[in-house]
Protein backbone atom coordinates (compact mmCIF):
# COMPACT_ATOMS: atom_id res chain seq x y z
CA UNK A 1 0.00 0.00 0.00
CA UNK A 2 0.97 3.63 -0.70
CA UNK A 3 1.73 5.52 2.25
CA UNK A 4 3.14 8.60 3.84
CA UNK A 5 6.87 7.60 3.70
CA UNK A 6 8.62 9.45 1.11
CA UNK A 7 6.06 11.57 -0.15
CA UNK A 8 7.70 15.00 -0.85
CA UNK A 9 4.92 17.53 1.06
CA UNK A 10 3.64 19.94 -0.65
CA UNK A 11 4.23 17.82 -4.11
CA UNK A 12 1.49 16.96 -6.52
CA UNK A 13 1.02 13.67 -5.00
CA UNK A 14 0.95 15.26 -1.31
CA UNK A 15 -1.90 16.99 -2.88
CA UNK A 16 -3.47 14.54 -4.31
CA UNK A 17 -3.17 12.44 -0.95
CA UNK A 18 -4.40 14.64 1.23
CA UNK A 19 -7.27 15.73 -1.47
CA UNK A 20 -8.52 12.12 -1.36
CA UNK A 21 -8.18 11.62 2.38
CA UNK A 22 -10.35 14.94 3.15
CA UNK A 23 -13.34 13.25 0.87
CA UNK A 24 -13.00 10.04 2.38
CA UNK A 25 -13.14 11.81 5.97
CA UNK A 26 -15.84 13.85 4.24
CA UNK A 27 -18.26 11.23 2.80
CA UNK A 28 -17.70 8.98 6.09
CA UNK A 29 -19.30 12.02 7.97
CA UNK A 30 -22.49 12.24 5.88
CA UNK A 31 -22.80 8.31 4.27
CA UNK A 32 -22.93 4.92 5.99
CA UNK A 33 -19.40 3.81 5.13
CA UNK A 34 -20.81 0.84 2.92
CA UNK A 35 -21.95 3.14 0.33
CA UNK A 36 -18.73 4.50 -0.14
CA UNK A 37 -16.89 3.59 -3.47
CA UNK A 38 -14.16 4.53 -5.51
CA UNK A 39 -15.59 6.41 -7.92
CA UNK A 40 -17.59 8.51 -5.52
CA UNK A 41 -14.32 9.95 -3.74
CA UNK A 42 -12.63 10.30 -6.78
CA UNK A 43 -15.65 12.71 -7.61
CA UNK A 44 -15.25 14.47 -4.44
CA UNK A 45 -11.62 15.15 -4.74
CA UNK A 46 -11.30 15.70 -7.90
CA UNK A 47 -9.48 13.10 -9.13
CA UNK A 48 -10.09 10.28 -11.43
CA UNK A 49 -10.86 6.74 -9.75
CA UNK A 50 -7.28 5.31 -11.81
CA UNK A 51 -5.57 7.61 -9.47
CA UNK A 52 -6.88 6.15 -6.38
CA UNK A 53 -6.56 2.40 -7.98
CA UNK A 54 -3.21 3.10 -8.85
CA UNK A 55 -2.24 4.98 -5.36
CA UNK A 56 -3.45 2.41 -2.76
CA UNK A 57 -5.00 -0.52 -4.43
CA UNK A 58 -8.36 -0.97 -3.41
CA UNK A 59 -11.15 0.87 -1.40
CA UNK A 60 -10.45 -1.59 1.98
CA UNK A 61 -6.66 -0.11 1.72
CA UNK A 62 -7.53 3.35 1.22
CA UNK A 63 -9.91 2.97 4.02
CA UNK A 64 -7.05 1.54 6.06
CA UNK A 65 -5.12 4.38 4.90
CA UNK A 66 -7.29 7.17 6.27
CA UNK A 67 -7.70 5.05 9.66
CA UNK A 68 -3.77 5.12 10.29
CA UNK A 69 -3.87 8.46 9.93
CA UNK A 70 -6.53 9.65 12.27
CA UNK A 71 -4.63 6.52 14.93
CA UNK A 72 -1.44 8.78 14.62
CA UNK A 73 -0.98 10.74 17.65
CA UNK A 74 -0.69 14.29 17.03
CA UNK A 75 1.70 14.28 20.38
CA UNK A 76 3.70 12.41 23.04
CA UNK A 77 1.99 11.11 25.56
CA UNK A 78 1.17 12.76 28.80
CA UNK A 79 4.62 13.01 31.05
CA UNK A 80 2.85 12.53 34.80
CA UNK A 81 6.19 11.87 36.72
CA UNK A 82 5.67 7.90 36.94
CA UNK A 83 5.55 4.93 34.69
CA UNK A 84 2.38 3.80 36.20
CA UNK A 85 0.95 7.10 35.84
CA UNK A 86 2.07 7.61 32.29
CA UNK A 87 0.57 3.88 31.23
CA UNK A 88 -3.01 4.48 33.07
CA UNK A 89 -3.23 8.29 31.06
CA UNK A 90 -2.39 6.28 28.31
CA UNK A 91 -4.97 3.84 28.94
CA UNK A 92 -7.85 5.82 29.85
CA UNK A 93 -7.46 8.09 26.82
CA UNK A 94 -6.92 5.05 24.22
CA UNK A 95 -10.21 3.73 26.24
CA UNK A 96 -11.73 7.13 25.08
CA UNK A 97 -10.91 7.45 21.83
CA UNK A 98 -11.46 3.83 20.61
CA UNK A 99 -14.67 2.79 22.21
CA UNK A 100 -15.99 5.19 20.67
CA UNK A 101 -18.09 4.44 17.26
CA UNK A 102 -16.10 6.47 15.15
CA UNK A 103 -12.93 5.06 17.19
CA UNK A 104 -14.42 1.21 16.38
CA UNK A 105 -15.14 2.42 12.58
CA UNK A 106 -11.20 3.49 13.03
CA UNK A 107 -9.91 -0.16 13.80
CA UNK A 108 -12.24 -2.19 11.43
CA UNK A 109 -10.67 -0.18 8.52
CA UNK A 110 -7.27 -0.69 9.96
CA UNK A 111 -8.14 -4.29 10.34
CA UNK A 112 -10.31 -5.06 6.82
CA UNK A 113 -7.06 -3.45 4.71
CA UNK A 114 -5.28 -6.23 6.13
CA UNK A 115 -1.45 -7.41 7.37
CA UNK A 116 0.51 -3.79 6.45
CA UNK A 117 -2.04 -1.90 7.73
CA UNK A 118 -3.28 -3.49 12.20
CA UNK A 119 0.73 -4.35 11.61
CA UNK A 120 1.16 -0.36 11.73
CA UNK A 121 -1.32 0.00 13.90
CA UNK A 122 0.30 -1.89 16.55
CA UNK A 123 3.64 0.26 15.60
CA UNK A 124 2.10 3.36 16.70
CA UNK A 125 0.67 2.32 19.90
CA UNK A 126 4.12 0.77 20.35
CA UNK A 127 5.87 3.84 19.92
CA UNK A 128 4.04 5.18 22.46
CA UNK A 129 4.82 2.72 24.87
CA UNK A 130 8.81 3.19 24.19
CA UNK A 131 8.92 7.03 24.89
CA UNK A 132 6.24 5.94 28.08
CA UNK A 133 9.64 3.73 28.81
CA UNK A 134 12.57 6.30 27.87
CA UNK A 135 11.32 8.26 30.27
CA UNK A 136 10.86 5.64 32.70
CA UNK A 137 14.50 4.57 32.69
CA UNK A 138 15.50 8.22 33.08
CA UNK A 139 14.11 8.14 36.18
CA UNK A 140 15.53 5.37 37.33
CA UNK A 141 12.26 3.09 37.53
CA UNK A 142 12.16 -0.61 36.59
CA UNK A 143 11.42 -1.44 33.28
CA UNK A 144 8.45 -3.93 32.00
CA UNK A 145 9.48 -5.27 28.52
CA UNK A 146 7.17 -3.68 25.73
CA UNK A 147 5.94 -7.53 24.41
CA UNK A 148 4.62 -7.33 28.76
CA UNK A 149 2.81 -3.89 27.75
CA UNK A 150 1.53 -5.12 24.70
CA UNK A 151 -0.17 -8.68 25.73
CA UNK A 152 -1.00 -6.72 29.96
CA UNK A 153 -2.43 -3.77 29.00
CA UNK A 154 -2.90 -3.15 25.30
CA UNK A 155 -4.18 -6.72 24.17
CA UNK A 156 -7.13 -7.05 26.79
CA UNK A 157 -8.18 -3.47 26.16
CA UNK A 158 -8.96 -4.04 22.64
CA UNK A 159 -10.19 -7.44 22.80
CA UNK A 160 -12.94 -5.92 25.30
CA UNK A 161 -13.57 -3.32 22.87
CA UNK A 162 -13.94 -4.77 20.32
CA UNK A 163 -15.56 -7.68 21.75
CA UNK A 164 -17.25 -7.50 24.78
CA UNK A 165 -20.11 -5.01 23.97
CA UNK A 166 -19.67 -3.91 27.62
CA UNK A 167 -18.45 -0.20 28.28
CA UNK A 168 -15.40 -0.55 30.14
CA UNK A 169 -14.50 1.42 33.39
CA UNK A 170 -10.84 2.83 34.78
CA UNK A 171 -11.17 0.59 37.19
CA UNK A 172 -10.42 -1.96 35.12
CA UNK A 173 -7.69 0.04 33.20
CA UNK A 174 -6.29 0.31 37.08
CA UNK A 175 -5.99 -3.43 37.38
CA UNK A 176 -4.48 -4.20 33.93
CA UNK A 177 -1.78 -1.38 34.72
CA UNK A 178 -0.98 -3.58 37.84
CA UNK A 179 -1.15 -6.52 36.16
CA UNK A 180 1.69 -4.99 33.75
CA UNK A 181 3.92 -3.59 36.58
CA UNK A 182 3.81 -6.91 39.23
CA UNK A 183 6.72 -8.23 40.36
CA UNK A 184 9.32 -5.98 38.78
CA UNK B 1 -30.14 -9.50 14.36
CA UNK B 2 -32.31 -12.96 13.57
CA UNK B 3 -30.32 -16.05 14.87
CA UNK B 4 -30.50 -19.30 15.34
CA UNK B 5 -32.09 -19.80 18.22
CA UNK B 6 -36.11 -20.04 18.59
CA UNK B 7 -36.12 -21.29 14.86
CA UNK B 8 -38.07 -24.73 14.77
CA UNK B 9 -35.73 -27.42 12.85
CA UNK B 10 -36.93 -28.63 10.04
CA UNK B 11 -39.49 -25.92 9.09
CA UNK B 12 -39.54 -23.12 6.56
CA UNK B 13 -37.62 -21.08 8.61
CA UNK B 14 -34.64 -23.23 9.24
CA UNK B 15 -34.57 -24.09 5.31
CA UNK B 16 -34.30 -21.05 4.15
CA UNK B 17 -31.78 -20.22 7.10
CA UNK B 18 -29.82 -23.23 5.90
CA UNK B 19 -29.89 -22.77 2.26
CA UNK B 20 -28.92 -18.67 2.44
CA UNK B 21 -25.99 -19.94 4.94
CA UNK B 22 -25.15 -22.74 2.16
CA UNK B 23 -24.87 -19.82 -0.52
CA UNK B 24 -22.92 -17.99 1.59
CA UNK B 25 -20.26 -20.20 2.15
CA UNK B 26 -19.99 -21.15 -1.46
CA UNK B 27 -19.94 -17.69 -3.10
CA UNK B 28 -17.10 -16.99 0.05
CA UNK B 29 -15.07 -19.63 -1.41
CA UNK B 30 -16.06 -18.62 -5.19
CA UNK B 31 -15.42 -14.78 -5.14
CA UNK B 32 -13.86 -12.11 -3.48
CA UNK B 33 -15.70 -10.74 -0.10
CA UNK B 34 -16.43 -7.39 -1.76
CA UNK B 35 -18.09 -8.51 -4.26
CA UNK B 36 -20.81 -10.69 -2.30
CA UNK B 37 -24.57 -9.08 -2.51
CA UNK B 38 -27.59 -9.27 -1.12
CA UNK B 39 -29.10 -9.92 -4.77
CA UNK B 40 -26.06 -12.38 -5.70
CA UNK B 41 -27.00 -14.56 -2.54
CA UNK B 42 -30.65 -14.36 -3.17
CA UNK B 43 -30.37 -15.92 -6.59
CA UNK B 44 -27.66 -18.47 -5.28
CA UNK B 45 -29.84 -19.69 -2.07
CA UNK B 46 -33.22 -19.54 -4.36
CA UNK B 47 -34.80 -16.69 -2.25
CA UNK B 48 -35.75 -13.62 -2.87
CA UNK B 49 -33.87 -10.53 -1.65
CA UNK B 50 -36.11 -8.91 0.15
CA UNK B 51 -36.32 -12.62 2.32
CA UNK B 52 -33.35 -12.03 3.35
CA UNK B 53 -33.23 -8.34 4.23
CA UNK B 54 -36.45 -9.07 6.71
CA UNK B 55 -34.40 -12.14 8.39
CA UNK B 56 -30.92 -10.66 8.49
CA UNK B 57 -31.32 -6.72 8.40
CA UNK B 58 -28.56 -5.77 5.81
CA UNK B 59 -25.33 -7.99 4.26
CA UNK B 60 -22.98 -7.64 6.84
CA UNK B 61 -25.51 -8.78 10.13
CA UNK B 62 -26.26 -11.71 7.72
CA UNK B 63 -22.04 -12.38 6.93
CA UNK B 64 -21.71 -12.07 10.93
CA UNK B 65 -24.57 -14.88 11.27
CA UNK B 66 -22.23 -17.11 8.99
CA UNK B 67 -19.23 -16.66 10.71
CA UNK B 68 -20.38 -17.22 14.26
CA UNK B 69 -21.99 -20.57 12.95
CA UNK B 70 -18.58 -21.21 11.96
CA UNK B 71 -16.68 -20.76 15.05
CA UNK B 72 -19.78 -22.04 16.86
CA UNK B 73 -17.38 -25.71 18.21
CA UNK B 74 -18.77 -29.12 17.32
CA UNK B 75 -17.51 -30.74 20.23
CA UNK B 76 -16.49 -29.79 23.78
CA UNK B 77 -12.69 -29.03 24.53
CA UNK B 78 -10.17 -31.86 24.63
CA UNK B 79 -9.85 -33.10 27.89
CA UNK B 80 -6.24 -33.73 28.46
CA UNK B 81 -6.56 -34.39 32.41
CA UNK B 82 -5.30 -31.11 33.44
CA UNK B 83 -6.82 -27.36 33.57
CA UNK B 84 -3.00 -26.37 32.20
CA UNK B 85 -3.16 -29.35 29.35
CA UNK B 86 -6.85 -27.78 28.69
CA UNK B 87 -6.13 -24.64 28.36
CA UNK B 88 -2.87 -25.32 26.16
CA UNK B 89 -5.00 -27.66 24.13
CA UNK B 90 -7.59 -25.10 23.38
CA UNK B 91 -4.84 -22.25 22.86
CA UNK B 92 -2.89 -24.02 19.87
CA UNK B 93 -5.88 -25.13 18.63
CA UNK B 94 -7.73 -21.64 18.52
CA UNK B 95 -4.26 -20.09 17.62
CA UNK B 96 -4.20 -22.24 14.37
CA UNK B 97 -7.64 -22.16 13.70
CA UNK B 98 -8.14 -18.13 13.95
CA UNK B 99 -4.72 -17.12 12.21
CA UNK B 100 -5.66 -18.67 8.93
CA UNK B 101 -6.68 -16.58 6.10
CA UNK B 102 -10.19 -17.98 6.29
CA UNK B 103 -9.91 -17.82 10.20
CA UNK B 104 -8.91 -14.26 10.02
CA UNK B 105 -11.94 -13.40 7.81
CA UNK B 106 -14.65 -14.76 9.87
CA UNK B 107 -13.40 -12.86 12.62
CA UNK B 108 -13.68 -9.36 10.71
CA UNK B 109 -17.26 -10.35 9.66
CA UNK B 110 -18.10 -10.82 13.32
CA UNK B 111 -16.74 -7.36 14.20
CA UNK B 112 -18.31 -5.64 11.25
CA UNK B 113 -21.60 -7.32 12.08
CA UNK B 114 -20.97 -5.29 15.30
CA UNK B 115 -22.15 -5.31 19.00
CA UNK B 116 -24.11 -8.22 18.75
CA UNK B 117 -22.57 -10.46 16.95
CA UNK B 118 -18.58 -9.70 18.20
CA UNK B 119 -20.19 -10.30 22.65
CA UNK B 120 -22.26 -13.90 21.16
CA UNK B 121 -18.21 -14.91 19.49
CA UNK B 122 -16.76 -13.75 23.16
CA UNK B 123 -19.54 -15.98 24.87
CA UNK B 124 -19.08 -18.76 22.71
CA UNK B 125 -15.53 -18.66 23.93
CA UNK B 126 -16.14 -18.23 27.48
CA UNK B 127 -18.37 -21.37 27.04
CA UNK B 128 -15.69 -23.30 26.32
CA UNK B 129 -13.49 -22.16 29.02
CA UNK B 130 -16.47 -22.49 31.49
CA UNK B 131 -16.26 -26.76 30.38
CA UNK B 132 -12.82 -26.57 31.19
CA UNK B 133 -13.19 -24.57 34.90
CA UNK B 134 -16.12 -27.49 35.69
CA UNK B 135 -13.53 -30.25 34.73
CA UNK B 136 -10.82 -28.55 36.52
CA UNK B 137 -13.19 -28.10 39.72
CA UNK B 138 -14.25 -31.54 39.76
CA UNK B 139 -10.51 -32.41 39.68
CA UNK B 140 -10.19 -30.64 42.58
CA UNK B 141 -7.47 -28.13 41.16
CA UNK B 142 -7.51 -24.33 41.86
CA UNK B 143 -9.24 -22.20 39.42
CA UNK B 144 -8.52 -18.91 37.70
CA UNK B 145 -11.91 -16.62 37.57
CA UNK B 146 -13.27 -16.82 34.06
CA UNK B 147 -11.96 -13.02 33.34
CA UNK B 148 -8.44 -14.01 33.82
CA UNK B 149 -8.67 -16.34 31.80
CA UNK B 150 -10.35 -13.53 29.11
CA UNK B 151 -7.56 -10.98 29.79
CA UNK B 152 -4.53 -13.06 29.67
CA UNK B 153 -5.09 -16.04 27.62
CA UNK B 154 -7.74 -14.95 25.01
CA UNK B 155 -6.88 -11.56 24.18
CA UNK B 156 -3.43 -11.67 23.73
CA UNK B 157 -3.75 -14.40 21.02
CA UNK B 158 -6.60 -12.50 19.10
CA UNK B 159 -4.74 -9.14 19.59
CA UNK B 160 -1.47 -10.84 18.04
CA UNK B 161 -3.06 -12.51 15.82
CA UNK B 162 -5.05 -9.38 14.49
CA UNK B 163 -2.67 -6.90 14.67
CA UNK B 164 0.67 -8.12 15.21
CA UNK B 165 1.19 -9.49 11.88
CA UNK B 166 3.65 -12.27 12.79
CA UNK B 167 3.23 -16.13 12.83
CA UNK B 168 2.79 -17.06 16.75
CA UNK B 169 4.40 -20.03 17.77
CA UNK B 170 3.24 -22.65 20.72
CA UNK B 171 5.55 -21.47 23.10
CA UNK B 172 3.76 -18.19 23.50
CA UNK B 173 0.40 -19.80 24.11
CA UNK B 174 2.49 -21.69 26.89
CA UNK B 175 3.83 -18.27 28.09
CA UNK B 176 -0.40 -16.86 28.58
CA UNK B 177 -1.33 -19.85 30.01
CA UNK B 178 1.38 -19.67 32.85
CA UNK B 179 0.78 -16.10 33.35
CA UNK B 180 -3.27 -17.43 33.57
CA UNK B 181 -2.71 -19.76 36.14
CA UNK B 182 0.28 -17.44 37.90
CA UNK B 183 -0.02 -17.79 41.68
CA UNK B 184 -3.41 -19.57 42.40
Amino acid sequence: MAINQGVRPGGRSARVQASVHKAVQELLEERDRAELTVPLIATRAGVTPSTIYRRWGDLSELLGDVALERIRPDAEPADTGSLRGDLLAWGEQYMEETASVPGRAVVLDLLAAGGGCSGRCMAIACGQFDIILLRARERGEKLPELDRIVDRLMAPLVYRILFSGEELEVAYVERLVDLTLEGL
